[in-house]
């Protein structure tokens, strides 16, 4: 079987990895001749080629470039496959690539899907086997797509040891724009701030601890990812901001006004996500 | 030597553990008789005492209780030491509880500390003796403390092999606003918002990954010990959120009004807290 990653980074690279043994033939393709070099160096795949000519030889094609690209190479992609060919994106948005491919002759060939695993690094280099295993795996529009189409990129998915929900798309985008991006919003914001006070404050990170570096942790995540993902998914990700910036008020309004009860509350309110985020 | 832990939660507790072998009786106090009880059964203290009792023969007095509680206390209790008995507070606040004791004949018998490690977890069983090793504390007003005070708690925290840094209490709240307590506040903010719409959408944690549960972490921190430090650090904290809030604004403008550069550009500063922040 030719597999095609396009997009030798995290996801790419984590993935050709941990399809090796698969019946496999490893085919990259990157735009980014540093990361192909280096995506074969480390042995990722077993072979870099152009896109087309990647495309055109491949049983499964794995889009795992960022959302805009995807959106914009999918229908090229599937125009270029062959009949049996089946093609799945990695993307953190998918309403917008489902709905431009929609009336696309092969749009059967093609399985929207969202692997919800990635750290904050990027690039080949980042890659490693188990980014994968246990985590869960979004499926959009299932009934779009051919069973056999399916079928592969389910097999590929247990393979990968990952729990599959199905969902349709403007309900993944809504939720994602909550559990997902909001976080790296929140993240991305707390380290601008911070570094903002620390041009005035030298030495102000003495005094960050872990829980610091835990939080702020996203803050490290790629702009070349995480741009057209807030772009893509504004009307949900406004709507979450809305909501954040509603409770931050609050808090602050609490905190300057000494209502310590109302303080506690939000606080011991916020504490059930504990129950459910155990680790 | 008589050491006196007052609070036998994650910080009074992992420091019993931590200071064993230091020539120690271990002597607990806690106002909940079931922490008391289970400090005991954890093997954390040696014995526990009513407060006044524990406190008239210490050698050493350790107060790890929520904020408030300490600058309450913290004059009753140098009103009923021994004359060179040393008492340590290690409270994320520092103005306050230094302000209040500032005219007080035993002033020099006390130690203004903040030892920057933590987890989000409370209580005696969240107790474990390596939670300061290798971290940073900070001693604030250090000349307002006697020679033999200072030296007993810096040789102390070298036991525990802390980084000692001298600041003054002001400086040490400001900057503790911006990279504690606002992580603090942005990640309850966040457990609460995404707990609001999960009313609504169902499932939405399906695709809650480990970003977010890295994100979301200190939401889960105890509202008793946090509610005091809020308020006692307000002016400082509001200014934080004004700040925070501002970025935060930033953000959601540009997301709606599509400045792709922009909003690169803002994600491309807050990566370079990664630098700092390598864990």
């Amino acid at each position: 079987m030719n597999i095609t990653v396009i997009g030798l980074g995290l996801i790419g690279g984590s993935l050709a990895l941990s399809l090796r043994g698969f019946q496999t033939h490893m085919i990259g393709v990157d735009k980014n001749p540093e990361h192909a070099q280096m995506a074969l160096d480390l042995g990722l795949v077993d072979v870099v080629l152009q896109l087309d000519e990647a495309v055109k030889i491949a049983d499964l094609i794995i889009l795992a470039i960022p959302v805009d690209a995807s959106r914009n190479l999918l229908s090229h992609i599937l125009d270029l496959i062959p009949p049996r060919a089946v093609v799945v994106d990695m993307g953190s948005t998918k309403s917008g690539i489902c709905s431009v491919v929609r009336e696309h002759s092969k749009r059967a060939n093609y399985v929207a899907s969202h692997p919800i695993a990635g750290t904050e690094y990027s690039g080949p280099k980042a890659a490693f086997s188990t980014l994968f295993h246990g985590k869960t795996t979004i499926i959009c529009e299932k009934e779009r797509s051919a069973d056999f189409a399916l079928k592969i990129v389910e097999e590929m998915y247990k393979l990968l040891n990952m729990k599959i929900i199905y969902m349709n798309a403007d309900d993944h985008d809504l939720h994602a724009a909550y559990v997902s991006h909001l976080s790296h919003l929140s993240s991305f914001t707390l380290g601008l701030t911070v570094l903002d006070i620390e041009k005035n404050e030298k030495n102000i990170l003495n005094l960050a601890g872990s829980g610091f570096a835990s939080t702020v942790r996203l803050a490290k995540s790629s702009p070349e990812m995480w741009n057209p993902i807030f772009q893509q998914n504004k009307e949900h990700l406004s709507e979450a901001l809305t909501a954040y910036m509603k409770r931050l008020s609050e808090f602050k309004e609490y905190i300057e006004t000494n209502q310590s009860q109302k303080l506690y509350d939000l606080m011991k309110e916020a504490n059930k996500i504990g129950k459910i985020i155990t680790n």
